[in-house]
């Protein structure tokens, strides 16, 4: 399977990322020895991507578009999708067998949709196992798609060199959909949809934007977040984000910004995976998680003050 | 103790406040004690308000003279500091002895400067108790005073009602050192220092926070983030963020903004307790804290890919 992985070999692909999603015993005993042999391969050097925005953006005709553009350039493309509430209702964004049609039919393209059925956490482990078996597979461009809504850009923005956000012409964050802290968060806003007819409108977003995130530091010096105007549907300002993204990325490595930006969220990811694994063993434990269960209620129906209801599970797990 | 602090016994507050921070076991089990106590009283019905801003902004002059204005409305008035630096440095904002001397001084203020050698976590856990504490003490008003640098804002967010930005007149975020997502959060943003001579840079700095702050959505609906003008030494705009903090409060309860916001505040709470406990333990099984450190420091030195390193943990801890 490693082997077939880095031969690039789609389904084998596919069938490392879902034993890496498995909560199966054999299957985790399976993927951690795929893991070891894949470390003596080199993975790609790739630039990861966080593309977020409000439904209703354009996001998913923009990725196709801009990922057919990169093909075109002869880079590998993989687009992966953060979507925390495929856990509940089972609906996954990218989980439309239609969509992104030209892109997925292409030979050095990838794509693969959250995984339903997982919890927060999972989503984010796997999402991150991903990425990695993605670069052993050769993709130099892995596109992670998000949906917007607050915890998958903090998901996406984790484990990503950069983030670009989606807007359409008009309006402020009530308008567009978007969660607060996350326009600030944005290394390169795309003002989307801005197609003939409509520049007017599309202008003054981009100068209010731009006026807007000039106040705002970035922590890369030099980097001014640039406001560009695109349309995924008429294949529009892709080159411009492109070059863009090669600026940042010429600009962050030479500062060694991504070294360290990545040793960093290497550094999270483990906390994280420490953090991920004691809650499953929590959860395992059913004096503990039936006591949080309880807690979690009886502070939404304010049985009791929360301080006196929290200091009593803490008593608990002190006792185990 | 439980009766003193009710009784408003500052020394006593202060006693019970060391008592939260302490890791000593009989430390614990009488703190656990009195928190079942005081549950038996009522709290007062305070408000919660975060107050942030990068050094030199001011803070603690503004923070002493809208603490004595708050004391000549009648209000009692608890300043509570958040530095997570203060455990590497052992220096602490409000350490210095000097500082807030009026406020200090009267009889119905409280001042508590932030732990030291605390870890981030610990930290998190004992503000959030003192505010408990200081409730059961009588205070109305908490301000949470942090440092501007992300983590200590990250935490006030999460146990205040409202967040106060104060910044100075002239330039941006780079100028200001605020750190990326803090403008945004923010639900009142204070110009300091608008003093005379300076008027025209403070109007412009307000009005174009008020530009940027008009593109970003506030979760409680009707409500604009105003940008006032203030200047801390010269105790002046302290009634106008007064009255705002009012309307806002007032605004957040009628419309169940205000107990939806707290519960969630408090789940979370209990969330973090769960994690902080469970990372005591972790720190007690020398294998699996050594193995941490050793994944830390071969993330580090790129020893290995981080995806091995990590699996590794993971296997480690699945077998615990």
């Amino acid at each position: 399977m490693a082997a077939a992985i880095v031969g690039q070999d789609r389904f084998q692909l596919s069938q490392a990322i879902t034993m890496a999603e498995s909560q199966i015993d054999t299957d985790i005993a399976s993927y951690e020895q795929l893991t070891n042999i894949l470390s003596h391969y080199t993975p790609s050097v790739s630039i990861r991507i966080a593309i977020s925005g409000a439904p209703g953006v354009g996001k998913s005709t923009f990725i196709e578009q801009f990922g057919l553009h990169l093909l075109s350039l002869g880079k590998r493309v993989a687009v992966l999708a953060i979507d925390p509430s495929s856990s509940v209702t089972h609906g996954s964004i990218l989980g439309d067998k239609t969509r992104m049609d030209q892109l997925s039919n292409h030979p050095s393209a990838y794509i693969r949709p959250s995984a339903a059925g997982l919890t927060l956490g999972g989503v984010h482990q796997a999402t991150r196992e991903s990425i990695s078996l993605c670069e052993y597979a050769g993709y130099d461009i892995i596109l992670i798609e998000t949906v917007g809504v607050g915890q998958s850009e903090t998901i996406a923005s984790s484990m990503s060199d950069i983030f670009v956000l989606l807007l359409i012409p008009g309006g402020g964050d009530e308008i567009q959909g978007i969660k607060r802290g996350i326009v600030e968060l944005a290394d390169i806003v795309i003002v989307n949809k801005a197609d003939t007819g409509r520049e007017d409108l599309a202008n003054q977003s981009k100068k209010a934007y731009e006026n807007a995130l000039s106040l705002f530091k970035h922590p890369l010096k030099g980097w001014k977040v640039p406001v560009l105007l695109a349309s995924g549907y008429y294949a529009k300002g892709l080159d411009a984000l492109w070059r863009e993204l090669v600026y940042y990325t010429n600009l962050a490595e030479a500062s060694g910004f991504t070294i360290k930006k990545r040793t960093q969220q290497e550094l999270e990811w483990l906390h994280k995976v420490v953090e991920y694994e004691f809650h499953k063993k929590i959860s395992k434990n059913t004096v503990l998680s039936d006591t949080i269960v309880q807690a979690e209620s009886d502070i939404k129906s304010h049985k009791a003050s929360s301080q006196k209801i929290i200091n009593q599970v803490k008593s608990i797990i002190r006792g185990l």
